[in-house]
């Protein structure tokens, strides 16, 4: 007798799950899909992530053209689920966005957005768009060491050049070291049809950055957006451009052609290395002010009122998300490595490095601040996500944080009501605000500016049953008054706020 | 028979020599000057320097109430010629903007402004205003070595407490380390008063800090500008928002006041540091982006489109004048020093540093586009000052670049039509542009962006009588368009513009 034991991906939406299948071959579904919709371009996605599955969505939904979408993940246990999930009619990523469901809606009812894993899918692509991801390692143990391992992206691009159609156009969507299309993509497709005896001549490779915000403007961001493109050539860059026209409203967000590749590619990590050293730069002025016994709210306001210094930000909790936690380790690995410059992009390593550190001294302030030990503390999180009113976890600074409560012995409980399931702790926070009023904390921590907690003052309030109960708000999400009137009862702590 | 060396003091402007006094007593001066005013309340500015002069200038100008105002500085050879000019009735600073011109006229009709050497006018003041410079001294040899001696400051503090009225205020605008009106100048002012067997106990100290710009808004600047103030205590803070609302049109710039003057010493910090970081940030990215063959002006004006990213800054010679290229450094300093925090703020300190480099990377950009050696070549440098349609060349870095160009055994040739002197080198700009069209110049540098070269590519073409000339602008002068047409007989690079 021969024991199985079969790998299961669990949709954390349905809870269904889905045994990864035996072989990756998918060529009838591919084909029967395809039987529907003869005459339409065939537009592949790669990747079905935050951007390519909601990518997908939006070309099904083109407004110029009709496309027949495939998406294309691998049958693996963190993504076979969302395959399954959009051939059985449910949308695999859950947003505040209500045009996700009437798109998602449409597309079922049109039939023309279809998932699979099997590669077969290149060989049908007019267009294929890669949104898969790019991954910066960073070391455990060392502030500014990282490692930009292109092994699976590039034998993502194979997996493509081993099927496409000659003239395919290849549209690069994924954030990339700067130089990546022309110097990795481009050759290594070139390569693959050089093998299959094919001619490179009308082969098209073009990248356009998204600006995806996942969360109340999810489908916005990706339709009503401005856009940045490049082609490796002219003819890919025309090839791009009427292609985007055919999905973004470009009469309102006119598109920006920029002279190369490697412009498009800068821009979008130089975009997010910008913010993200904007925010480090604050971070270490506000531990300064609470060293100095400054309130450096009132500062930064001060300094607001000359429209250029508009844009300095506010000291929070830490830094998440996909981007800023990884774009500007891209750009200085591709300035040595693909340009092969002796110099790195420091002012920008540096600005992730001190960002990586916020949750570290936000709990160090905490312990500063609470005094007694925390070992069995019952401490609350509000908020669990990255990000204001969105359910996004990935690298959410709330994580580190919640880490080092752990391990000092804290009872912990969660609320978070974007986030049913942590994906990354494999934890449920708790949504329901009234099982958590009938609990009491020691310690009420602040971690996301969700419009639940920000100006709701009579909630946190409720929230501090015992009248020892430590509120600390590593947000700002309570004002100068607020605090006052909290203060009465309380103790109450704020990031950058020494003179409280 | 004795030998006397006398030591003059030469005003720029008149080119007339002052010997310096032999003894500092001038009190004579001073009570002439104040019996022409008994009644009125006596201000006296510290410093006559870009700040000081034109804030005493704006003080005897006051928009609701008539002082007697008294300039102080030291009698020597940078200083000197100011207080005699000031008392001749030539003002010491020129400026673009005639709004100084009007307001010194008014001041020489009332004759309410006096200059004089002699601490002894402190002993006057109802009001002293401090506008002294405080320095940074930077390692020649290092990067980021540098020292914030605040000798010179404590003496001048010294020389208010050894002669001041027991209850005046003190209001110091000069930009110090956060930390310095508490922990410095008003210990060392009650010290002092104790000494003289007076109470401090109607001693008030406060800061508010000026964002003087010399050029065409100059008065504007200070008299039509949002002001940020504090005092060390609530009646010293009353008594700079009174003394304030007197000089500053507060009705149209709101005043803001913050919680103690560490807050507002910092606001005034913190801002430049902001500044200085947000330029290194695009320093680094234009050199990897002249590396990988990219426009950045393309990608940062493509970036621009987003509203929260409206500030990046473009690339150019580097970062001059008396503010961004040390305040981050007083700030870590402070952090250090005053506050005795274990750490920098790192991320400030590396924009300084990398700024500090600028000049040396567009001279190394130049080397290396050049090719042929620079021994021997005759070299134009459009604009001396570090600041478009001004004449302040203060830490301009031009300097540096106009050094190394001068090692490298060039012949070089200025124009800057709003430096007529350039004090720090001792050289005279040459204004006439007619002159140098007789010139045939190797190379042709824009290092500043005055109106006269911006938009003005026929002046640039006609400088470039040499068909073998090379055009190198620094600062983004010249756009796309007149980049293409001057480069179809010229050699023409521009920082950051890697593709052309």
């Amino acid at each position: 007798m021969e024991t199985i034991t079969q790998i299961i991906s669990r949709s954390p939406i349905t809870n269904k799950d889905y045994p990864l299948p035996r072989d990756t071959n998918d060529k009838k579904g591919i084909e029967n899909f395809l039987s529907l919709h003869s005459g339409k371009k065939v537009v592949v996605v790669q990747g079905l992530g935050f951007v390519g599955s909601v990518m997908a969505l939006v070309v099904a939904n083109a407004l110029t053209e009709e496309y027949a979408v495939i998406g294309v993940d691998l049958p693996t246990v963190p993504s076979y689920w969302k395959i399954c999930s959009i051939n059985e009619g449910i949308f695999p990523v859950r947003a505040s966005d209500p045009k996700i469901e009437q798109y998602y809606k449409n597309a079922l009812k049109k039939k023309n957005y279809y998932a699979t894993y099997d590669s077969y899918a290149y060989s049908k692509a007019d267009i294929i768009i890669i949104d898969i991801n790019l991954d910066v390692k960073k070391a455990e143990n060392s502030d500014d060491d990282y490692n930009v391992d292109l092994g699976p992206f590039k034998k993502a691009i194979e997996s493509i050049g081993d099927n496409c159609k000659p003239d395919v156009l290849v549209l690069v969507e994924t954030t990339v070291p700067p130089g990546t299309s022309e110097k990795i993509v481009k050759p290594l497709l070139k390569d693959c049809l050089k093998k299959r005896n094919l001619s490179a001549d009308e082969l098209k490779v073009g990248h356009s950055y998204e600006r995806v915000m996942p969360g109340p403007k999810y489908i916005d961001s990706i339709q009503n957006f401005y856009r940045v493109f490049a082609g490796t050539d002219e003819r890919s860059a025309d090839a791009v451009e009427k292609f985007l026209r055919t999905v973004i409203k470009t009469d309102e967000y006119p598109l920006t052609k920029l002279g190369n590749t490697n412009a498009t590619e800068m821009a979008k990590v130089l975009e997010n290395s910008f913010r993200a050293m904007n925010i480090a730069f604050i971070v270490e002025w506000s531990r300064f002010a609470e060293e100095a016994g400054v309130d450096l709210y009132e500062v930064v306001n001060a300094i607001r009122m000359r429209p250029t210094h508009k844009n300095i930000m506010l000291p929070g909790l830490g830094v998440g998300g996909y981007c800023l936690t990884k774009d500007a380790l891209l750009a200085s690995w591709a300035r040595m490595n693909l340009f092969n410059s002796d110099e790195r992009l420091e002012q920008s390593e540096k600005g992730v490095e001190i960002n990586d550190k916020m949750p570290l001294y936000a709990f160090e302030y905490l312990k500063s601040q609470y005094k007694d030990s925390l070992k069995d503390k019952k401490v609350l999180l509000l908020g669990v996500s990255y990000l204001n009113d969105v359910g996004d976890t990935r690298y959410t600074p709330v994580e580190g944080f919640y880490d080092r409560l752990e391990a000092e012995g804290c009872e912990i409980a969660l609320h978070d009501p974007h986030v049913l399931f942590w994906e990354e702790k494999d934890l449920s926070p708790n949504a329901d605000i009234d099982v958590l009023l009938k609990q009491q904390y020691d310690i009420i921590v602040i971690t996301t500016g969700h419009k639940e907690y920000r100006g709701n003052p009579s909630l946190i309030e409720k929230l501090m049953q015992q009248p020892s109960a430590f509120l600390y708000d590593t947000i700002g999400v309570l004002s100068r008054n607020e605090i006052s009137t909290l203060s009465a009862k309380h103790k109450v702590k704020v990031i950058g706020r020494g003179d409280l």
